[in-house]
């Protein structure tokens, strides 16, 4: 979990072929694809669903450059919060682009203790998740100091996520796969469900979070730190003088905790 | 629920009579209308709130076209979460607009199991409802192929509803009754509550959900499929070539379910 | 609750110096300064945590003028619900500006049956708060009547705040500290985590609330009217010529209320 990404290019014909070789109907929605056939949508109701043993092949020319996703559209509250999502990506044809390369941030709460037997079910998240990993998971974002990238957030979850981003501002330059036609800067960003956002980030030097500000998201089954929370990281921290600050550098001191309490101690959270 | 919707049109005075025959105080509180005295605010402890078997006229004159709604201000808590609201809407006076038709949604959740005799109320909402129904109650929104219709999205709910449009995107025009600048496009919109959307939507072959992305406001009690989910409708679904598709088409493979378990045969969900 | 304000003017340089006179490490993150060193960013495990006994002095230099805010970064589910927080503004050097005052509106919530040395941390908060306060403690916000003042809001907490001003609309002219390309009118905002929005209000005649329009957030431990509630005062209310209302005028109203039950009438509601 998340599912495979898929990356298209503008004008592709794209072909995806659902075998369900589970005991439950699945479909594929493309979330964000708007030149769709209705029986290509993936809504049980309207469209169709896959039945079990079968096999169905969802067909469509790829017409707009965007950050979109894709999931199960059979029995939502259950397929989508037990992880049938991914992330589908439509590049422009030419590549012209002013990033110069992309990052992807599918953003996911989980329960750990849901039965997807019991129905109906009701998810009351302890893990809060980026691609599937909760910190210290996360693999670190790396943007070279100078180089201005991308980074897609998209929200597949069933609560709102304000991401923040330490050390600097970002662009935001896209909702829904669609182009502002007046970018702004700012330092956090709201998604709901469903939503996506865009945002271009031009490194600089260090190592700084970008993570939800909600509070509880950034814990592991309430232990902070943790949740969504991510090392956006530009290369070695520098002095004002552009030399790197040199050794281990600050983070030695965390080791020397004389004033934590037992508890804290006994490793209920994972710093120090 | 809700209450009627009321319509005037940029200049008109207005004069709405409040006669208070239940057993507590009342009170209307024109939400998005700038135009008003405090008197007539509706808020108890600034305005004032009009007592069992008593009358008050809330008089105004509508200034600026837009989407807004009134609702009861006093013990907003109760009053307005069990349903003492509705739709506010002024009309400009010579009638320019790009829309053919307009359409309003009306976001809100209900708690089926609150008695308003308890207090303090505190509603843990089980159902998720667009102008008091929900899926498959609520009916469709027709916008036949290549016409321009405006959906006025309210929230007067007490959660955000994050609704997404399939099929198509649309154009954000206006918020809080507010023509926005620079319209944009997208196909997913976070609605706190209190805020309104406009949005511009062309209307295409077939049928498509226009739904809430948070999972749970897809379900009625839990039971998915449920909650804020209708249809967009815009005529019968068609070929590449523009030729209906024939026949009831796909959704005649929802009956047959070999695979389902005996828990979704037996109806705990409404589809199939 | 909160801290202290900070306000700065561009270009100056900021020494701020945490004594740890507390049990437990803690640390300055400052939210929305951008031009920090790596190590004055305060997260402890890319930066660094103050323990108990020793200081630690950040240093910026504020190179943007802004609405920003700081807080603790350690353990930061417990260490920032619990209230180690304020409001930082960097003001334009040459003090242009359209605004005649500004005024700061930092929302949080409150749990207050909360244990802070029960851990894993997991608040449910009871209490809506304006700068530390609930209806009816919040002070008024005073606009007189035809000034233009600068509301700056800021979301500290852990839950969206979806804040409401009646009698007019406002322009909101920033997010995040960084100014909008595009100012635009609403009546309601809805802030994530994190997030800041700075808004222009032009005052007029009477009292308004400005509320979060979340029914919950409107009370106190479930008694409405409470909470995140306070009046934007523009003057005395003022008839269509122009002359003030005289007395107390319709507030005198609401003591005389036969119809409330005696669960009312006990106090259960502030109002009446």
């Amino acid at each position: 979990m998340p599912g495979p990404e898929l990356r298209f290019k503008v004008g592709d014909l794209v072909r995806i072929t659902l075998s369900n070789t589970s005991a439950r109907a699945h479909s594929i929605h493309l979330h964000g694809i708007t030149s769709l056939a209705q029986s290509m949508d993936g809504v049980p109701h309207a469209s169709l669903a896959v039945l079990p043993g079968e096999k169905y092949t969802y067909t469509f020319v790829a017409t707009e450059a965007g950050t979109h996703m894709y999931h199960c559209h059979v029995e939502t509250n259950l397929h989508l919060d037990m992880g049938m999502y991914g992330t589908l990506i439509v590049e422009p044809r030419d590549g012209q682009r002013v990033w110069k390369q992309d990052h992807v941030l599918m953003l996911d709460e989980w329960d750990s203790r849901q039965d997807p037997d019991q129905l109906p079910h009701r998810a009351t998240p302890n893990y809060f998740l980026a691609n599937g990993k909760s910190y210290p998971l996360i693999p670190d974002l790396k943007i070279p100091q100078g180089e201005v990238h991308l980074i897609r957030l998209l929200n597949i979850g069933g609560a709102v996520h304000s991401m923040h981003l330490h050390g600097t501002h970002f662009l935001v330059v896209a909702k829904d796969g669609q182009d502002l036609p007046h970018p702004y800067k700012a330092d956090t960003i709201l998604l709901g469900p469903g939503e996506r956002y865009d945002l271009l980030v031009k490194g600089r030097d260090g190592s700084f979070p970008l993570h939800d500000h909600i509070p509880q998201h950034g814990t592991n089954d309430g232990v902070d730190p943790g949740g969504m929370h991510l090392m956006v990281v530009g290369g070695p921290e520098l002095r004002a003088d552009g030399t790197p600050v040199p050794g281990p550098a600050p983070i030695t001191t965390t080791p020397r905790f004389p004033g934590l309490t037992c508890r804290q101690r006994a490793g209920r959270s994972r710093w120090p």
